[in-house]
């Protein structure tokens, strides 16, 4: 690819980074880019340069939000009762998928992960522990894979001890095993998804 | 898709746009372009916006250039007199991988297509017309489809004319088309089949 101008390569090569995007894949989204109007991408550009300012996390429940809330906890035909714990906005996003859940969220952005230095103090498990009262259910939805599984059962340890310590009475479920193990939320259609909810169980 | 922030939606939006991207993957690269260092960000967003000026043609083989003459046309080592004419860039590159051919190019940035009303006129042809003294050999190499075949057709034609009107000498070729290296019968079209078939050699 020498004869590429150092202009497009520099394009290509950050395209590169992108998840899923290979040097040829690159190559042509950075070909396209060059052909659209100069308008388009200056605008892209701008959207680009402001994209982690204009982009706050909701003080509630750590999802993305253009304000201080986001539009689910804000949004006052929500069950604010039930609170389901995902690992990262994209699994929300999939759980919003086909209308099949009327709750609120928990975004940990990330799981415990000990061989990549994540810790349960590295994920926005605190946040989630001083929204139990008027809770009645926490429904816990990490990713049916190592991580995922070790990062409920923290979870699960965690609001026990707060269950023995307080007066709250609150349950905490665990998503069905619709899901095949080792899979992504991420990836599952909505059908596996509302199965999975359907069968959520004790978590004991 | 309703609780994205704008931010990261205007962002995803757009990406979705580039060839071969879906919605999911849009959104997975908004999410990863979010937990980007802002400085890395701030750079490509920079890159972005001056890609269109600071990408120009060789005003030889009209292939992208940093400055007025491209990387190859300007390689002192290459062939001058054995020109590959190619539909696009995209094409130049994988001639250009496995060190395989030794001349230049010329570039059309298109091909005839009359339903999309891009005619002769419409692509790099005169320039391509303009380089032919003291050229050997053209090799047509446009892609082996409809528009491509009738591509080179047309140019087959008009080097001819050329030919017959001046004292010029050189030939024209096209690429050889079979089947592909590591390539199996069993899952060939019958059209490359064909071609392999009127292009087998003795084999000796």
């Amino acid at each position: 690819m020498s004869s590429l101008p150092k202009s497009l390569k520099n394009v290509s090569l950050f395209l590169e980074r992108l998840p899923g995007i290979g040097e040829r894949s690159a190559n042509r989204m950075a070909f396209y880019l060059l052909r659209l109007p100069d308008a388009d991408l200056k605008a892209f550009s701008e959207q680009l340069a402001h994209l982690k300012e204009r982009t706050k996390r909701c003080k509630i429940c750590m999802n993305l939000a253009e304000s201080d809330i986001c539009s689910i906890c804000s949004d006052a035909t929500r069950d604010k009762k039930r609170i389901t714990v995902v690992e990262d906005v994209l699994d929300l996003l999939s759980m919003e998928t086909g209308n099949i859940y009327n709750g609120v969220y928990h975004v940990l952005h990330g799981r415990i992960d000990p061989l990549n230095h994540i810790g349960p103090d590295d994920i926005f498990l605190s946040q989630l522990f001083d929204r139990l009262k008027e809770v009645e259910e926490v429904i816990l939805a990490t990713n049916p894979d190592m991580e995922g599984e070790a990062t409920a059962m923290y979870i699960r340890n965690k609001l026990s001890e707060v269950k023995e310590a307080t007066s709250l009475t609150f349950t905490v479920t665990r998503l069905g095993y619709g899901m095949p193990m080792g899979g992504n939320l991420e990836y599952a259609d909505y059908m596996t998804l509302r199965k999975a909810l359907e069968n959520r169980r004790d978590f004991k």
